[in-house]
Order: C-alpha cells, then structure tokens, then sequence
C-alpha cells in the first residue's frame, strides 16, 4: 500500500530537522562542558536553552513516532491526524531550534532555508489548511472519539477492552460525587478494582500478581490506566501507581521473604499502598531529604515530616524514604526505604499510635484541600518517634542508603503511568467536547458544524493521539530495557498537552464547561495536576531530559574530539 | 532623552510587520465578499482563517501599544517587559500572517523575507536572550511586582491607590473562605464598597454617581476593577459590571423619569443588581432569545427561562431581556428590556412570589455550582407569569424592540472591565508567584534564582505589562467615542493571557499551588471563566473582531475598486 505523499514529505522534513536539532544540541552541550566533561554549574547557567532543547526534543520525537505510526495500517483519521500534530510540531521544533541557534550565536542560515523550502510551504498547504483540518475533524466525530487507534496485540487489545468498559459501567457513574463531595475512593470501586488485579499489574505471577515473570508488561499498564483515568484520575487511575511504585521498590531491592511477604497482598490490593518521598521544604530534590531514622534495638524510630503522600489515609502500608545515615552530605546515598504498617483509614484525617510494648510512637496525618485530584486525598504526615522493625527495612541490612536506587525503577513506571493518566484525561475531554459540540445549537446549526469546532477538534484529536502513540512506543522500549530518558519525555508531554486539550474541552462547552456538573470541569481541574507531580514538569525537562540529551552529546563527541579537537 | 535601539527596532519591525498582516486581510476580505459586498454565508466558511486572523491583530496591536509605551518615560523594566512582548508577538504573528497567507494562496516570498531580516535576528539576539529574560526577571522580581507602570493622571493615580489599599486590606483577608466555602458575598464587604462609591463609577454626577456628567471614565472603571480583582475577582472585582451595564442601559434608552428614579439608587448599591441575557438554549446568540413578554393591563407578564444571571440572588434588581415582539423573525429587534425587583436573598436558592393582587406570578431561581468565580454565584432563573409594571420597561413604549441596542454600550463596558479584571488577577498571581520563589529554596538555593524561573516571570510580567497598557490606550480611545472592536480585542487577549500567567504562576508554586490554601489556587480557576464570559473568545474573535477587520477592509478597497476592479 502507497504511503500518502504528505506523510512521505512530513517524514522527509522530520529527517532535514533532526539534524539542525543535534547541531543545536550540540552546541549547548559544548557551553555545559569543561574541558569536554558535563559541568552541572555550568548547565545550570543554561537553564533557559536547555528548557527549549527539553520541549523541541519531545515535539520532534513525538512527530517522528507519530509520521511512522500510520504506515500499511493507515486510514484516513489516523493519517490526518499524525499530519496535523506533524506540522505543529515542525513549526514549533523549528521556532524553538532557532531560539538555541540564535542563543548559542550559531549561523541560523540552514534554519531560514529550512523555513522558506517549498516542501514546507506545500505540507502545510495541503495538510495544514482550514479545509484539512476541519475534514480530520469530521472524521473524529465520526469515529466517535476513537482516536489514536494503535494496532495492539490481541492480549493487550482484549485488556484495553475491558477496562474501557468497566471504567465506563462501574466508574464513571461514581466519579462526579467522588470529586465534588472530596470522598474518598469507596469500597464500591476499590472492590471491584481489586477483582480486576489492577493492583498487580507490575507484581509477577510467581508473586501473585499479573506482570510476566521474566520481563515487565509496561504497556498493559499503561493501557490499563488510561482506561481508568478516562472515568476517574482519582477514583481509578491513580491507583494504580503506589503498588506499582511499592513493588518495584521490592522487586529492586527487597530480601526474597520481604518479596513472599508483600508482592501477593500488595497484588490483591490488601493492603493498599501509599508512597512518603516529599517532605514540606523539599519537592523534587530528593537528596536533600530530612525524615530521620535512628537505630533502636530491632529497628529504627522515625522521626520528621512528609508531604504530598497520597492516599496515605486509607493505605494500610506507607513506603518511607527515611535518611538512615546521619552524614547529610551522603545526599541521597544516606536513604533508605522502610515500610509502614497502619490501620486504614477513610477520614480527612487520622492519628495512628502505636502500642507502648512498641514505644508509643505516631504517625498523623492530614489530607490537603485541592482543586482536583481528588478521591485519595494527598496527606501531611508527621512522623513522631514511630517504630519500624528491621524486617521492614526494604533489602534488610544491605538495603540500607540504597532508598534512592530502589525507586527508580518504581519512578519509570510511575512516569509512563502518568503518560496513561494523561491520555486518559485526554481522551474523556475529546469524548465529551464530540458530545457536546453535536448536541449544542449556535446561532442556528450544532456547534459541530462550525468550521472553527471542527477545527479545534482535529488539532486536540492529533495531539492526543501523537501522546497515546509516543507512551505505546515508550512503554514497549522500556520494556526491552531502554527509555528511560524517553519516559520523562512522553509524561511531559502528555501532560502539558492534557492541559491543553482539557482546556479546549471546556472552553467549547461555554459556561456549561465551567459548571461543576459538566464532567469537563472535573477533567480540566484533575488535569491540572498532571504537570506538577510524579516529576515536575521543570525538573523533567531540565534535570532528566536536558542533561540526559546533553551527557549523550557530549559522549558522542569524545571520540571525534580525541581525533581532531574543535576549538 | 534617546529611545533604546532595540525599541526603534522592534517598532521598526512592527512597522513592516503592519502591512503584510493587512495584506493577509484584505485577501481574507475578498474571500468573505459577494461583489465586493461581505457575505455573511462565505465568512462563516472563513472560520479557521478569520479565527488566526484576530489573533495575529490582537497580538500586534498590543505589541504596537507596548513598543510605543515607554517612550520618554521608560525605565528599564518597562522597556524590558515591552520588548520581551514585542519579539513573542512578532514571532506569534508572524506564524499566523504566514499561515493565512498559505491558506489563501498568496505568495509568502515577503514573510520570508521578514522572518530572515538581520534586523529580527539581532533583536531577539540582544533583547530575546536568555540573559535578557533574566535581567527582566530580576528588574521584576525587585520592583516587587510592580509592573506595567502606565503613568496615569493624578486623579486616576490616586483612585488606583486607595482602591489597591482598599483591597489588601478589606477584600484580600475574605477572598479564601467566599472561594472555597462558596459563600454570597457578605455585607462585611459589599457596604464599604457601596462606601467607596464602586457602584456608580458609570453613572454621572448629576444622577448621583462618580463618572463625569459629560463624558465616560472608562479608565477609571477598569482601573477600580483591576485593583479590586486583584484582592477576590468575585467578591470585588465583578461587582461593578453589573451595575455598569444596567447603568449605561438606562443612559441609553431610560426615560428621565427612570433615570432620575434608578441611577441614584444604584450608585448607592441599593439595590444591588443582576443581568439577565443568556438563556439555556442560547449563549452569545442574543438574536434568538426567547423568554416571552405578554402584554397585559398595566404591564408585561414574562414567562421563560434564563441561566448564568450573576448575582441574581443577592440582586433587587434584575434587568431582563425580554422577547416583546411575538414575530420571531425580528431577531433582535424583537427585544425589549425590563426592570424586575425582587427581595434580595443571600442563599443559594430562592423563589419570589408576587402578590396575588399582582397576579400570583414567580421567580425563582438556583444557582450552577462552578470551580471559580464564586461568592456571586450564577443563577438559572424561572419566570413563570411574572408581572412587571409599564413603567419598568426601559424607555417605556418608546423602548420596545430596542432592548439589544440599550445594552451596546454596557457590553463594550462590560468587556472593558473583564479585560480590567484579568489584569487584576495576573496581578495577583505574578505577585504570589514572586513571593513564593523568593521564599521557597529547591536544591540548595532560592527558587528566584534559578535562570528558568527569572525567564518565566519576565515572559509573565511582559503579557501581563501588555495587557494592562493595551487596556488603558483602549478606555481612553472608549472616551473618546471610538474603541468598539479593541474593547473586544483587548478583553479577548487579557482573559486568554490571565489564563496563561495563573497557569505559570501555579506551575511555579508546585504542588503547593495545587491546594486549596494557596490563593494562586484560586486565581487559576477564576481566571478560567475570563475566556467564556461576557462574549466567549470564538464570539468576540470571529463576530467581532475579525468580522470588523474584514469589513473595514472591504470598505477601504472600495473606492480603489470603483475605480479600477481587481479581478
């Protein structure tokens, strides 16, 4: 099957692009260098550039993936879909590569004749006009919404399936109550939830759970999620991320009887999870983490406080990352991760004291008001003299300072599961804005057959589906033991462009989008959230994408320098 | 005292810039004509073009506004903040020129030209770069988020003053708990308003209000509002559309007798009003309202429904559009407008019936829950054969079918005092935002400090600063009795741009943004509902904005068709 000719010409310009792109990274990754090594003082100076490089490095990988998805599997959506996210990531890709030409004082020349080619001028004439767009609109409305269409395995296809429809008959219809009363997540769901082994998803079967047992299966998870955030970020697709986080933690660094132990309960959803990184004066830098464990005879006593730890109200099992050693200037080799046995509970607020056999130490907790996000409730915790034993030290003695280590597995995931949620939210707003936009009546005909609407539609149908596509991709290179910078990629991008998109939604539903009935209220105030945890956006670009690009640059260049240094 | 070079550039490039924008119209223009004549029918077809074209226009003559406000009186934040507005809404309008010249098959060899000028690359290179964002950054974070220092009249200065203190001190302390225990606006804030005179800023002297008896101040209205919206958009800054609308409604068409009879009343805040337009089934398309007015002896009995009145419960006074004319293919010529008392009432619900003598009619009324804008709250109202006097028709017999015209003047007002009110909460937000990063340290040092913060706030600052003098240059224009379309233009770009800025003021915050506590909370989801009322952005975009631009430019090219046609 013959390719359409405006893919062939936007694979072609992603290809000129690229390299202007590695010239520009390139060059930043020069002024971030001393004597040919990565300088974290000197990157630090170049915030600004590497912000760009961060962001026009998610927008030409996403194109690239998007150009290559449709291929013999093309119709017609999903090609004009990948066309329109193409030419806004070209466009934009090319504006942000010549902010860094022009910062670094490169020759911006080859961008201006890039910019001024007649294949560019022609895609965009064929593929970017008012008449494209509102013809991939159509086509949206008339797929109902079934954008993205990624051509799964059958396994994975069957998954998606059936959490599309359970999300939809048993989540959906608790979700507005959920959030509007600041419930938390009920029985009713969780339940339900626990029968589905969605708590389990990256536990392996020898332990219960529903992972391979000799590979992980991150796109199912992410499938899963996404499937989930469509009827609930808070109520369901959320949850899956603590056990998810819990138990790579374990699988990374637990002792075998700490794996027996917890992986099946952790599996079965009992006890459910919640994971204390944060603490008040510290978001992302973990390094500087304060929450002090001192030793005590069979264990450890813990004292200080967290933030930001979801769910750690109903949890009845609270993953800590505790600085063992008293050295601050260990950074993040002083952590270590213990694990919290607590009652659950359902309140806004708890206060759990231990028995005086066990030296009556505490652990309270209050859940933060938030403007959405809610059903889990994010909690301020205060840890007060709190006894863990030593069996509850993730990997036992030799765990010990290697905390941070053991979470990354689990923030790689966490990451991708966040891409899920994000799609997710994605796909509930373009669902209900489809809706919406066929029923409502402007001055005379639905407002879906506004040329503006179809429009608008074509564009957050070609954004999400260029996310979903790039987290599929991601999920599976992860799996094959790659990605890691590329997670960080896709939940940047799919978060910010959940925002967006969400945004969209509402701002076609009039004031009825800003009315809390309206589900597109609640998608749009969740989505809100997405760009902020499991990895700040800025921290994502700067100190993840950034400086991974950059470190890569830098190797790829030690071998031509040692032969003909530059400069 | 010589102007910055790069101020005489960037005017330079605004300047070339002008004309290929207004070549792109006029295309766009004949696309929209029959014979030279504009077609409504072709137009709408013209939807995603004349969408970018508003845009383009809004962004350049706020860039134009920008570049020419420093002038003598620069500084070098202002002329900082100008010139980081300037080259986004070049580069911004750049990309929409080029985009409709695509669309409309003109050659884009000029744009090209442009976009490759020596003059742009070194503009962005000396004002663009990051160390110029950083350098304004800093010059904001040091004048404490006093930004967009239009200079004013001493007169105008003094009122911005006492209204800003009023604000930090009387509204400020109240505006969390009327958000987020969604309470009516107490009299603890509403009396020393009435005090402050705030109710009749657009009622003359002579009828007892603050506004000059032979001209408008529409700068001293959106100043009050921008300094009132900073403190609480809902428990403040909105209070004075209402009665500004009302208020110009009946300078309009009232007769004296009304005049004399209301003006004094809602100067003083007693009673305090409501406008009732949108009904269920009809947003922004006032043409087809419905709500019915029966004549009967004595009066009009009204029956319909309407939604999204503001305040309607607090109100004594509603003004009502009413259908008069049972023709309805006299669109908007069939309306009428009407007074309607009714007690004042502080919940959430209310039903008012009238006497039996009066014929037993009612109105009742219940208020949308919404994720911001709280403290007023937005009513749908049910008349069921409501009596109002002949003599609360506006304009009595005289001003029946008038009603759409009566309420022109109150909705550029209104759109005046919106694109005030997004001022004010980009106020508010860039000043938390400076506050909590000056205050919050992540890894190891200041937030403030870091270069990609000082760029974020600049870029803030810069929209916000552009906004702000873009709406002081338009009420000025109002003044003088032009401005009709920039009244538009300037609330679509402020409320757009406030969305913008609370998001970036939130995303500095973390996740200590995302909780209810942090007013910047709070400004992000009021500012949400700028962008959809008081005509939502696609309505002043296309029916207004570009429809104006488009049919200046068919009038322009007419004299130099009649002489020698194109085509």
């Amino acid at each position: 099957m013959a390719a359409n000719p405006d893919i062939q010409t936007c694979a072609l310009l992603l290809a000129r692009l690229r390299p202007l792109f590695e010239q520009a990274t390139q060059a930043l990754a020069q002024c971030c260098a001393e004597e040919g090594v990565f300088s974290a003082r000197r990157f630090d100076a170049q915030q600004v550039a590497s912000y760009e490089l961060a962001w026009a490095s998610a927008d030409l990988l996403a194109a690239e993936t998007a150009i290559q998805g449709p291929g013999s599997d093309a119709n017609s959506l999903e090609t004009g879909l990948a066309l329109v996210f193409g030419i806004d990531a070209i466009g934009s890709v090319l504006a942000r590569t010549e902010m860094l030409f022009l910062e670094l004082g490169l020759d911006i020349a080859p961008l201006q004749a890039f910019a001024s080619d007649a294949a560019w001028a022609a895609l965009r004439r064929s593929a970017g006009s008012a008449a494209a767009l509102q013809a991939v609109g159509w086509a949206l409305a008339n797929a109902d919404g079934e954008v993205g269409g990624v051509v799964l395995d059958e396994a994975h296809a069957m998954a998606q399936d059936a959490f599309r429809r359970f999300a939809a008959d048993v989540v959906a219809p608790q979700a507005e109550a959920l959030h509007r009363h600041d419930l938390t997540v009920p029985e009713s769901l969780l339940q339900p939830l626990r029968e589905m082994g969605v708590f389990g998803l990256s536990v392996p079967e020898r332990f219960g759970g529903h992972a391979p047992n000799d590979r992980d299966d991150t796109l199912l998870m992410v499938l899963v999620t996404e499937a989930l955030s469509e009827a609930s970020l808070a109520g369901a697709g959320s949850l899956i991320t603590r056990p998810e986080i819990l138990s790579r933690a374990l699988m990374a660094g637990g002792t075998e009887e700490q794996k027996s132990h917890w992986l099946p309960r952790i599996a079965a959803g009992d006890p459910l999870c919640a994971i204390a990184i944060t603490e008040p004066d510290y978001g992302s830098d973990v390094a500087s983490l304060m929450l002090r464990g001192t030793r005590v005879e069979g264990g450890w006593r813990l004292d200080g406080a967290k933030t930001w730890c979801t769910f750690a109200g109903k949890a009845g099992l609270v993953m800590v990352v505790v600085r063992t050693d008293p050295d601050r200037s260990a950074g993040h080799r002083g952590l270590s991760l213990m694990l919290v046995e607590k009652p659950s509970d359902d309140g806004h607020a708890f206060a759990y004291r231990q028995s005086e056999a066990q030296g009556g130490g505490a652990l309270t907790g209050k859940a933060i008001a938030t403007i959405g996000y809610r059903g889990m409730h994010s909690f301020e915790l205060s840890f007060d003299n709190l006894f863990v034993p030593e069996s509850h030290v993730i990997g036992g003695a030799a765990g010990l300072g290697k905390g941070f280590y053991f979470t990354m597995a689990g923030m790689m995931g966490g990451r991708m599961q966040t891409a899920g949620r994000a799609s997710g939210v994605m796909r509930a707003a373009i669902r209900a804005a489809l809706r919406y936009a066929a029923d409502r009546k402007v001055f005379g005909s639905p407002l879906l057959d506004c040329p503006l609407t179809l429009a608008k539609l074509a564009r957050m149908g070609a954004r999400y589906a260029a996310c979903q596509r790039l987290a599929y991709a991601v999920a599976r290179t992860l799996d094959e033991g790659g990605g890691r910078m590329e997670a960080s990629l896709v939940k940047l991008l799919a978060c910010r462009s959940a925002e967006w998109v969400t945004r969209e939604a509402l701002q076609l539903h009039g004031g009825n989008g800003y009315a809390e009935e309206s589900p597109v209220s609640r998608y749009f105030v969740d989505a809100r959230v997405l760009s902020i945890f499991e990895g700040a956006e800025e921290t994502l670009a700067l100190k993840v994408i950034a400086r991974s690009l950059l470190e890569q640059a830098l190797a790829d260049a030690t071998p031509a320098r040692s032969v003909a240094p530059v400069r």
